[in-house]
């Protein structure tokens, strides 16, 4: 036997599982996610490889009709089952860069738990940005792969500010609008997630290899399918929920009455999630979808990213950062008014923060956390406010203060 | 003496009174809504020429201060006196083609007395249109008077569409925005009413001297002020509130962020009046007060003549109509949904209306009524409603059956 760490040690057996369950099935299997509710990883690749159905019986809540689109779906899963790599080649995740978040691991986004059982299995990740960290501050911001160059102007401005102000922004990686909204958060040096509908590794569109390689560089490039997957019509739709979750809120910028970019404007408002539109010339098709969801399902009219900001940010600003302090709070503040509090106006918490940040360069996350002496989830909420407020930004070490 | 009527008869003591008033008290002059709430115009008018404070005591609510500001209000408007008309040429109002309109009168628009102790003491009208039934169904529509091409365009558009399905267009007879909405009305042949800040025989500005022509001869061009009385800056701001009142509703087509245009919108908003504005590109500075107030005052995103008439018209559509008539209504129906009924789905009154309608040629709304056997306010709403799902239209002689 090698005395050094077999490849299976990287992975725990539920995280072994999980990896085989994202090439067995398909992303958002009602009956897996009803599976994976009452069984571990695990048990459920066991019993499709057995060809037993695990858990039969009332914990399963087990009806004629449910059994019977259980045994269909084993047919599926079990369909794929010769294409499975082995054990081996599932095991060792670092092999082309790319990795694996399971749920409960430490860098799984919350967030993705709001969608119960049509939750991921898994994530496959290309890049070594903190999943969680990012989406701790993020926008979703998708649009028409036939994007005008208006709207494509507008996305890619509105991006890098919100890049700029530390958010991340999270997207699909098409044509169009989702390329625009990356590019700009990538100019301003900022992280950003692609999440496809296909393998991390297999380049679609093809013309978007070069900013795939550069998001997974600086962000993430991420996918519910496994490595090598292809994209298919449907796998989009389905991977709209997982862009929607990511964000904290989510903007649409120009889509026709039919984009796919309102399937995940939907998705969001089913989360509850803060739905945003840029608006457009009336006279633009492009915009249409934009209007009619202001108009009729209640989106907030977003112009800039200090908009955005301003309507994911008010239940994580302090009482007294809030303008007025008064009973109108957390109502929508006067965007009139200059909220860029000083250093005086901080939380405690805030101030110990900033003020743990070193006068030169950066520093990491869990140092400023042993510096303030706070405990690690408010670090991460602080230095947020923070950068929000920009008086601190994103470097290579961390975190710096802005350099004004 | 004469054998003829004499001027005088064809004013009544209280229209003579309130035709004074206009000239002696600035619109919008609180002391003057406060005394009219109390006494007559008559009494007023006396009280003036007398340098005599009518109603004295307790009914007058009289406090020291009150009394001082009658006092100064009483100055300013005797300061008035001597430039005001001979009695004789106030009552000849039909030279010129300028007509009064009064509260009580028929034409007068009940809309109006929404705005309390400021409503005008009285409207100056040149045009031949009646002033009530033209504000039965009416938009306002304002904008920025440096609009940009899109703005001008849109306007337009909007304005002749609202036109040809019936719709009043009420606007200010400003340069820009509120120019092309009055052309595009004007275009379609519809009612549209240019609410001045000054005499309605006062070419302000003198650049749209042909343009007020045109709209005294196809509708009304109105004023609280009388005939002669130049502008001023403080009087634009005075007459939004007018504007405001005479729509059912208020659309702003393109407006900085500091346009006059947000004053009408405000004065619509505290009238409880369903308050819209058209988008455009985030880029442009002249649909950024657009924008705010669809953001942040809960102003509805319009973009075409349908969506303003949706808002506009749920609460005069009989629930026959409603789009399913289910528990939903009336909240916002759906407006991918083919709304147009056919003429099976109408009320009784409606059917009743329409079926009074000549095959051939027009009809005016009496002779209607009397065809239809329905009184004259319920004939109004339903020629109202049946415009607007653009069964009939306008025509020289009233109303016709829309040629298909």
């Amino acid at each position: 036997m090698s005395s050094g760490p077999s490849p299976h040690e990287h992975l725990s057996e539920e995280k072994l599982a999980r990896a085989a369950l994202t090439y067995l099935a398909e992303p958002g299997d009602p009956a897996l996610g009803a599976l994976l509710a009452i069984c571990s990883p695990a048990e459920v690749l066991a019993a499709i490889k057995a060809d037993m159905l695990p858990g039969t019986g009332p914990r399963c809540g087990d009806t004629p009709a449910s059994r019977a689109a259980l045994d269909r779906a084993l047919g599926r899963w079990r369909a794929r089952l010769p294409a499975l790599p082995r054990e081996e080649r599932l095991a060792d995740t670092s092999r082309d860069g790319i990795r694996l978040s399971c749920p409960g691991d430490a860098d799984w986004p919350g967030a993705l738990d709001q969608l119960g059982q049509a939750r991921p299995y898994a994530l496959w990740l290309r890049g070594h940005t903190d999943l969680r960290f990012a989406c701790s501050r993020s926008v979703s911001m998708v649009g028409s792969r036939a994007a005008t160059s208006y709207g494509g102007h507008v996305a890619g401005e509105i991006a890098a500010d919100l890049g700029e102000r530390g958010w991340t922004v999270v997207s699909g990686g098409a044509y169009g609008i989702d390329a625009a909204a990356h590019r700009g958060a990538l100019a301003a040096e900022a992280v950003t997630i692609a999440v496809l509908a296909c393998g991390v590794d297999y380049p679609y569109p093809a013309g978007h290899a070069d900013l795939f390689a550069a998001i997974a560089g600086q962000g993430l490039v991420i996918s519910e399918w496994p490595p090598g997957r292809y994209p298919a019509r449907t796998r989009f739709l389905v991977r709209n929920r997982v862009i929607a979750a990511l964000g904290c809120g989510t903007v649409i910028v120009e889509a026709g009455e039919r984009s796919g970019a309102l399937n995940t404007a939907r998705h969001a408002a089913t989360l509850g999630k803060p739905l945003m539109a840029v608006p457009g010339p009336v006279t633009s098709a492009q915009s249409a979808g934009c209007h009619r969801i202001i108009r009729d399902w209640g989106a907030s009219c977003v112009t800039r990213a200090a908009d955005i900001i301003e309507l994911l940010s008010p239940l994580s600003v302090p009482d007294a950062l809030a303008p007025g302090g008064g009973p109108g709070w957390p109502s929508r503040p006067d965007p009139d008014a200059d909220r860029t509090p000083s250093r005086d106006d901080l939380d405690p918490d805030s101030a110990r923060v900033i003020d743990a940040l070193p006068a030169r360069g950066g520093a990491g996350t869990s140092t400023i956390a042993v510096e303030a002496g706070v405990d690690l989830d408010t670090v991460l909420r602080c230095l947020g406010r923070l950068a929000g407020y920009g008086f601190i930004e994103r470097c290579d070490r961390g975190w710096r203060l802005h350099r004004s």
